[in-house]
């Protein structure tokens, strides 16, 4: 043999095909990246053999997966679109960031964040430019699980515009609008203007629109607005905030909402005026948000300055291990 | 609600999520997909709980599939590759065209067939111009499971060159070459001249051949030619004869080899001159295909006129039942 690959056996059939991948993947040195292509492998085959795939739905499949890649750019990504309408994206996101009881809990990504968004250092920040909006002013705080204000945290916001597209979506996008860095300050707090976040349905003109069309499900989001914190010491949270009786509420494609996201939105009335500086009749969006200092086994770490490197000192779950910041099965 | 989507929980978590996809698909009138998705998001939710899948790991496959999509071309189709190096094609044809103990085995068609071949209508020709390929003589024939010659049946043949590339995988083809469509004479037979395959590896510069490396595993195919059969009235086949002894013979790296497949090369001598005309020095690749008559079951159909249909009369496996072609588990 050329290699010390293991030889397979003369001939490969429905069988005994399974072990025979698993038994040539097994020279791979990563005990994580093998772990995952023999689960991969043996679910994948499950797969087939239960449906009885045919080579002709077979042939579909590569068809869609091939025109999934090709309609992605760097401004859409379809791939992630069809993990969230499969449920994966929230499974993925619910596994990987457990929260303790008293924390925020996180939701999709969603395809929009972008790189480019303006960072506003102050509070008071206007986000959204579109004058068809209704004006609404977000007003949060971030504390760590005991209540204590977090201030200097990284907070990316973004929302669509008021016909429900971000502006990631217009092709003639000259910037970005509908989206900013913002900071919590000394007291934890942060605000800045935007507007009512609307319905909206996924991008459907693609291979993910068609699966849905064949599913018979619709495409639309409920009212959200999307948050992202980071801050060395803490689990970066990704998450999102639902608007109290939109439309979809309960059907959303991609399954973000969370009954702990839903928020009623409000009127700020006088108060606002004289405090952020905005009419009477803005909405307001309000919540207090929880990030969990960093370790994966829900006990916070040290919130002092040495919490950066908290990875290290993950804890680990019952026949489980960490190889490389990984976690592997401990049989291995 | 705006529409008769099934409504979701209030929250979706680790443990609900997959039912409630499920539940939000329940609408898809085609019960053959509806299948095809439940156990698909199954399988991909279990993978998930069982490998703990990191939003990092997660966003890697995200990234892994779509450059998987985006290297696709006209002439490049990575997601059949992908398919093939975890077995997955080979598993596919297995489950799609059992064959009767009698009849020839398929195998995986790979990446590289096309549609634009020469057809050469009398027995023959010349299918590879590569000068520095050593000459081989192919010679076979084509019966049914009765031991019948079958005339006219459309033969699809293609090899690599001598260097261990397929036409198409030079930048500046002209045209085809290593490829044709033959068709067997009266008696069943049909012959062409060729040159002796050789080993290659599967394109391995794009994202195939990377989780190739990090897999530890080798890009090579053991010496093959490609065949494919069609004619109205049998089952389609897909295969591939391998050379016996060729390097990587026991660990093809896409799992195509079948021990009744691997063939001896011989010498023809002075028979090939008169039969043939070609040299004594020629080699010789012999095989005797057999095609089942189009019926699912394995019993084949009547092979006069009347088997084309043969779709229709399929034979129904227990707790399978055939709607639209498709084969469903007859509990839904």
């Amino acid at each position: 043999m050329p290699n010390s690959a293991p030889l397979l056996p003369a001939s490969l059939t429905i069988d005994n095909i399974t072990s025979n991948v698993h038994a040539i993947n097994s020279t791979c040195t990563s005990p994580r990246l093998k772990f995952l292509l023999e689960r991969l492998v043996t679910h994948l085959h499950d797969f087939t053999r239960e449906t009885r795939l045919s080579t002709s739905e077979w042939t579909s499949a590569i068809q869609f997966l091939t025109a999934v890649g090709q309609i992605c750019s760097p401004v859409r990504q379809e791939f992630i679109l069809l993990s969230d309408i499969l449920g994966l994206s929230l499974l993925v996101d619910s596994i990987d960031h457990p929260k303790p009881a008293a924390s925020t809990e996180g939701t999709v990504l969603g395809p929009f964040h972008t790189h480019d968004a303006p960072t506003y250092a102050a509070n008071g920040a206007t986000i959204s430019h579109d004058e068809d909006g209704e004006p609404m002013l977000v007003a949060c705080t971030v504390r760590d699980t005991r209540g204590n204000p977090i201030p200097g945290v990284k907070v990316d916001v973004w929302e669509t515009d008021s016909k429900g597209f971000y502006d990631v979506q217009h092709a003639d996008r000259a910037g970005p609008d509908g989206r900013a860095v913002v900071a919590s300050d000394e007291h934890g707090e942060f605000h800045f203007k935007a507007i009512v976040p609307v319905p909206y349905p996924i991008p459907n003109d693609g291979p993910v629109g068609q699966l849905l069309e064949k599913l018979g499900r619709h495409p639309y989001r409920p009212s959200h607005f999307h948050f992202m914190f980071e801050k060395a010491g803490f689990d970066p949270l990704i998450t999102a905030l639902y608007v109290r009786g939109s439309p979809y509420e309960r059907s959303d494609a991609v399954f973000g909402v969370k009954e702990s996201l839903i928020v009623d939105l409000g009127l700020w009335g006088c108060g606002g005026v004289e405090r952020y500086g905005v009419g009477r009749e803005t909405k307001l969006m309000k919540y207090d948000f929880v990030l969990v200092g960093r370790r994966r086994s829900g006990v916070e770490a040290s919130e002092g300055g040495g919490g950066a490197g908290g990875h290290e000192g993950e804890g680990e779950a019952e026949g489980i291990m960490v190889v490389d910041g990984m976690l592997v099965p401990d049989v291995d």
